[in-house]
């Protein structure tokens, strides 16, 4: 809103408490994987109250005690599972979670704004990922999560800068959305899924764009690196070191005019850290509320995920604060800005 | 040596700059496993001279400009490419680099001390790598590097806390020695190997040993995360909590007993963290020099990698200093104590 009162968006919630009919769908579709003899699952039959319900108890709740206005909200990201099924489950799958985001966004929509999942497939096109981009943006949703490894723990698709990606880019490009970088549930035994995949896919992601020339061909690309973007910031030495070996211009002008952190670091060192070593224009509140780590932190009283906290306790100029909790989402999706500023925001 | 002037031991260096005769015969071990009518290519003809040259040019002058007085030094990880041939291949290149580190350390007795790669290959049992642990451990070696992902960036391996390990953890506890956990170069396009793989097998390795109960079975065993730990101590509340969700106890009582990490971080505000978050006696001294970062940081105009400087510049009391320089390597490292004590040290 202003400086001194920003309006507080989170950019990194997930429908990580659905109701129950979504999830039996999803389990017909994988008995329908096992036996193909079995009948295509219905959709979700799913009330407006039961989504009420699921969001007033859970993300809308934790908001308001927190003290945030708005998520930018996707479906759940570790059941994306773009590694199970073909592609037209994954097709089918994806329309689902995002009409929920769509549902809850149309009945709260000062509190919760959409960005899609996508109906990524292991080796398969991105051709309908760029359909469903296209179909979500036209429901309003303000970006996507592109899943880097829809393998599920194998790292098996080409890195971010290869041109397999690139119809897609080029998709985001002309939508005008960011893509936060995303990778879904784990498959393999060697990862944890929130302990090890995430921030693993993060810290990779970023690699990835250091040893490509991605934002070359595509300077106003802009994409979120979430969970504080991995172990990067806590490296950045490292990265720093390597950009340089790797003739490289240096990170601020080869990476970080197009690429963003969340806040999803999970206590005040770490945001300590991160606002140390990378500039404020580069940061995005987020909590990834209700999500990857869900009790109270012992030490402080309060819950580990309630990142707002840290970010308040920072020595920051108000400045610094409004990009962090307004500014920064406003520029990197700009039609978040536009539906703010057509409320009058 | 004592508080105020410790010993500053390096736990982290590689034989980077071995003389070519080595590249030599990996090379003939490459070609025959192309063209198996190929000879085995004959060992490496290494003189001590060449050995001096490429320790004092690089090494030696490094630690004694740097004011460390001696590094615990094992071969190039990034070379040890265990998912390179069968596992014949990967005892006879390991023999021969082994047998590289003894020569270095009878040269250069009071300055380096071995710590040995191992045989390993994907899927195979550990048995060639308990018998090679044995055999470096009558030559004076000190500890292991150890390789959770033999496969080269696939993370096929067992987590670490199967009983896959476990005939070789109980060779570690019975000859008293810890390991290094490190993967090797990347053969996945997905990681740079020292920008995302390394990173993330330290990552993942400090998830899995939360995720399992390895020191229940082994309350002796001592680990060592490279690179700072990773990801971890930047995202420790992430950790604190997912120890919590998973019902294990605290992470110090859990973890910390046996874990240690090094100072491979490149910048000041990643040891500052680490040093924060991370009690001293689970830190130890490195720098991975020669090694994955070479250049001068333009910032500082020091090397990324003379980790010294960072150390030195913390606000830690002297008994810290003295652990993290020399006590605590002594304490994981019981067989570099022995060593030392015989010297008068």
């Amino acid at each position: 809103m202003s400086l001194e009162t920003p309006l507080i968006i989170d950019c990194h919630g997930h429908y990580t408490t659905a109701p129950a009919p979504l999830q039996v769908f999803r389990d017909g579709q994988l008995a329908k994987i096992r036996d193909p003899l079995k009948p295509d699952p219905d959709g979700p039959v799913i009330s407006d109250d039961e989504i009420r319900e699921s969001i007033e108890k859970n993300q809308l709740r934790l908001l308001k005690e927190r003290g945030a206005d708005m998520t930018i909200f996707s479906p759940r990201a570790s059941v994306m599972a773009h590694h199970i099924g073909d592609k037209g489950v994954s097709q089918r799958w994806t329309v689902e979670c995002n009409n929920l985001i769509k549902r809850v966004v149309d009945l709260y929509p000062d509190y919760f704004i959409g960005v899609c999942q996508l109906p990524q497939s292991p080796g398969v096109s991105l051709e309908g990922s760029i359909r469903e981009l296209e179909r979500c943006v036209a429901m309003g949703f303000v970006g996507c999560n592109l899943n880097p490894d829809p393998s599920g723990g194998h790292f098996s698709a080409p890195p971010l800068y290869d041109r397999y990606w690139y119809p897609f880019f080029e998709k985001m490009v002309e939508l005008d959305v960011p893509a936060m970088i995303h990778v879904s549930g784990s498959c393999n035994p060697a990862f944890h899924a929130t302990g090890a995949y995430y921030i693993n896919a993060d810290t990779t992601a970023f690699m990835q764009l250091i040893e490509g020339d991605l934002f070359r061909d595509f300077p106003t690309l802009r994409l979120i690196i979430p969970h504080g973007g991995g172990a990067v910031p806590y490296h950045w030495g490292r990265y720093r070191g390597l950009a340089d070996m790797l003739k490289k211009p240096e990170l601020r002008e080869h990476v970080m005019k197009n690429v963003y952190f969340d806040t999803c670091v999970y206590h005040q060192p770490g945001i300590d850290l991160l606002f140390e070593v990378i500039d404020t224009k580069n940061i995005l509140f987020g909590s990834e509320m209700v999500g990857a780590v869900r009790g109270i932190d012992p030490q402080t009283g309060f819950y580990f995920d309630d990142t707002k906290r840290y970010v308040d306790a920072l020595a920051i100029s108000p400045e610094d604060k409004y990009n962090v909790f307004e500014g920064n989402a406003r520029r990197v999706y700009p039609r978040l800005d536009a539906a703010l500023k057509s409320r009058g925001l």
